[in-house]
């Protein structure tokens, strides 16, 4: 089923206050739980609404609470998300990341005891819709095994890079970006039950199977629950680094310290790095630049399975726009859920802007 | 063969002057390579000096230039390699990079115009000896498909993550450090090579047959050069992604735009990123977090397959400590042309302070 963009942004709204959130600040987490939807990433966004309801309720996730400045060192700070709302927390953070940016060319902000921040590539639209450069990443719970180990060891602890294009009229604000958000596992075990659903093999390995062989069965990875890391060896490493990095710089948890039950995955570290490009170079310099790899990716000749090759991020203004113009797709329980959420507010907050 | 590591630098040394080099620079650059060999990463240190020879006399490489800055605006520069000796112009960009941290919290080069800096990891290293945290990578000419090309169209754009440890005595130098080091292809052509000379299949998949299936056949995949990105899209996504942010950061060449003969691979572009941890943290802290997710990840359950699961650069201080003990593994020919040519100068050098 589709609904207009307003309408789920509505009950999104109304269910956060609900929930116990300021009208203000539901209007924000709607807007970016919404835009992951209108953008194509359904798994994000409507449909990761259930969890982050359950977790409000059973304690994991606190909508009282805002982000709160530990210390800092010129481009660098440390704040606290003291178990709030993830998504709110994140964008406060590449917020604070950006203004750091346009004061010291670059800047980070490492955050610990923070929360689920639903779509990770959110958060470097946000950057890049403002012209800046992005790196963010967080950890998680145990959800996927080092290479070597025959249990999870390490959390798949998605990455973003981000990197700022401008529309046809100069503005970067819904720009055709270049956003890559990587998990650093091969397929999610969301992504493995609907395989199995459909009865379809995976197109490469995604994991091992009982006889500790590397498998395309889905059904059989999820027996074992050894999925597989990006590059076999190599994706173990970088999300081990990825959770030295987000852990030791917080000040917060590492993997290891975080429940591995994803009803109480609380408490996790993220880092947000913001490079401000407009000292170093002229925005139509950069633009050209971006163009040109851009096109020769495009006109490379493809091999004989017929994939175009495509940059990371590259489908997400068409789907916005079809979203936009026929509906956001949304599917029962999700759909259910928010509307009865939704219900049972009695003040009528402010609808959010449009989203951009 | 082994030989002294002292003879080695000496050599180095001397042969570096030989081809130009003041001995100053000729002293630092042939540590950089001569520590490549005694830390084990056999492929980009001694072995890695004849293509380096040769890159001199074609003109790919001036040894007389130093890199030049550009312009810079708080916490981030963009210097100017000048077709400059690679890792003598990657170990400044990273002191460089080290000195803005220590003044701003992080900092960060973006390097244009540079060459082949040999072991990537060499500048992680560099930072976490000093107590920094890292991040850096490089791009280079087109040698890896991207996901859904038939032909070459990224680099395999080595990208390094360093996080600082302490040795028992309290020291960052010489420390325990975790220091990733991944490029983005699966296995190097280097690789796949001696995977055929020894007539073995590979462990995992590494690029395309002539059909375009997964293979496991270094000797299919060499006939084809499809190499195959780690994890399929989601390396080749990545591998876009860093190519971008060291081209626009640093206003050189991106990948396309960069020889894909080995031998004139000139004029790439980089990014040195440092964090210095010392106003979030006290050391005692980070050493202890650091140890408690190692140790987890020791004391996991292994596969059946009975590898041990390891971080990233955990072999690096036995191999040095046997390698320093034992004496360098060295092979001709690259062994008899780096005798040939440090016999060439009549200058006799001061020998290099041991490495660190």
């Amino acid at each position: 089923m589709r609904v207009p963009f307003a309408d789920l942004l509505h009950h999104l709204t109304r269910a956060l206050v609900t929930l116990g959130l300021s009208p203000d600040r539901a209007a924000l987490s709607a807007r970016l739980i919404a835009e992951a939807t209108r953008d194509g990433v359904y798994t994000h966004g409507l449909n990761r609404f259930p969890r982050l309801v359950a977790m409000v309720r059973n304690g994991s996730v606190d909508v009282h609470t805002v982000p709160s400045f530990v210390l800092g060192h010129g481009a660098i700070e440390r704040w606290d998300g003291n178990f709030g709302m993830g998504n709110l927390n994140a964008y406060a953070s590449m917020e604070r990341a950006i203004a750091l940016a346009r004061s010291h060319g670059l800047g980070a902000v490492a955050l610990a005891r923070t929360n689920h921040w639903m779509r990770a590539g959110t958060y470097g639209w946000q950057a890049a819709d403002q012209g800046l450069f992005a790196i963010c990443w967080t950890n998680t719970g145990r959800n996927l095994p080092a290479w070597g180990t025959a249990v999870a060891t390490l959390g798949n602890n998605p990455l973003v890079l981000a990197i700022p294009r401008r529309t046809p009229q100069g503005e970067y604000a819904g720009g055709p970006h270049v956003v890559l958000d990587m998990a650093m596992s091969q397929f999610s075990y969301g992504q493995l039950e609907a395989y199995a659903r459909r009865g379809e093999q995976l197109p490469v390995p995604g994991g091992f199977d009982q006889a500790g062989d590397l498998s395309t069965d889905p059904a059989a990875i999820y027996q074992t629950f050894r999925a597989l890391p990006v590059g076999f060896w190599k994706g173990s490493g970088l999300a081990l680094t990825l959770d030295l990095f987000a852990a030791l710089l917080s000040g917060g948890n590492a993997t290891h310290q975080i429940s591995p039950d994803p009803m109480l995955e609380s408490g996790i570290s993220q880092i947000f790095l913001a490079i401000d490009p407009a000292n170093l170079s002229a925005a139509s310099e950069l633009d050209r630049a971006a163009t040109a790899l851009i096109d020769q990716l495009h006109q490379a000749p493809r091999t004989n399975r017929g994939e175009a090759p495509r940059y990371p991020g590259e489908n997400t203004l068409q789907l916005r726009e079809t979203n936009l113009k026929e509906g956001v797709p949304v599917e029962d329980p999700a759909w259910s859920e928010l509307l009865t959420l939704s219900a049972e507010t009695s003040t009528s907050p402010h609808p959010a802007a449009p989203g951009k």
